[in-house]
């Protein structure tokens, strides 16, 4: 998506050799019109699952934004997995999954109620980052767990040197990324159709 | 917001004296045509300051969404704290406050980047849920340490028999609530203009 790999190429900030960040229009400071045309793109993207997908499926924080993008053009809802250990408001009866995250390298909870996800959902999982494709892996052993199927992955920018983006495709899984950073210094991005 | 009271009353469920459980359309599972509604109502009563607003400021995780949604109306960028200690993501130069969380019974950590804010920004804050305030509090307290204006606060769902909307209209805050809950059983809410 050109749009977003302009504005990657104009303010992103490398840090090291695995960090980008995109705090200032994605995951810290949101650039409501840029989040509004990402969730558009998804909804192009997935075109040929319009009127099958029942629900998206992300993590808090900043999956939130994104999904959510996404969800008002395909007109379904957004569910997204919580962190940690549970509070009061949240069911005790939950699908969980560990996601270890590399970027904080720490290992979290994550749980989604078991109301809200049931072998008749059809979802797609929407996430701002894939690099190893530890978050994807947890939330899509969550959809095992309810017996849903999952339709397909969206990422708003997948890490193209790290090797989550290539072992989901290798495994069959539909993944669209809407900018792919094969390299970062110099920042070098994917083609792709 | 008569919208968001009838599915307040027809699902939320009431647990315990001041719990009020929204995940099924709200905080965990979101009903993406009911927020995009919210942020539409929070665009019509901020009409006043419409041009004015620089930036929307929210905490993660449960806010972001309906943050984002009011965001889409005003076209304006969301800023949204985050809660804990740092990752590597994230600025050392930052503006921070201490949150206590009534539901969750715990003290956090929520900061915003020192770049993103400044005393030329105007902001309003936008949250789900308002009891005791706690939230908002933090987050004026990170407006006022960068010399920003609040010129309001929006809040989804107000907890009106619990004393923070009562103290920041006192303090002459510019609150708006889409709807305010006087007593949770029986459920009432708040006759509004």
């Amino acid at each position: 998506m050109r749009l977003l790999e302009e504005r990657i190429a104009r303010e992103a900030m490398v840090l090291g050799p695995d960090v980008l960040r995109v705090d200032m229009f994605l995951n810290h400071l949101i650039d409501t019109r840029l989040l509004d045309a990402m969730g558009r793109e998804f909804y192009r993207l997935f075109e040929a699952e319009r009127g099958r997908i029942t629900k998206i499926l992300t993590v808090e924080a900043s999956g939130i934004a994104i999904a959510c993008a996404a969800a008002a053009h395909m007109q379904v809802p957004v569910l997204f997995a919580k962190k940690g250990a549970g509070n009061k408001t949240l069911d005790r009866e939950t699908y969980s999954a560990v996601i270890r995250s590399f970027t904080k390298d720490s290992l979290t909870n994550v749980s989604v109620a078991k109301r809200f996800l049931s072998a008749e959902d059809r979802v797609l999982i929407i996430d701002d980052f894939l690099a190893n494709g530890a978050a994807v892996r947890g939330l899509r052993e969550i959809i095992g767990q309810a017996g849903a199927q999952l339709l397909g992955v969206g990422v708003a920018i997948e890490k193209g040197f790290q090797p989550g983006g290539a072992d989901l495709r290798n495994e069959g899984v539909r993944l669209e990324s809407l900018a792919i950073v094969d390299s970062m210094d110099p920042l070098h991005f994917r083609e792709q159709k």
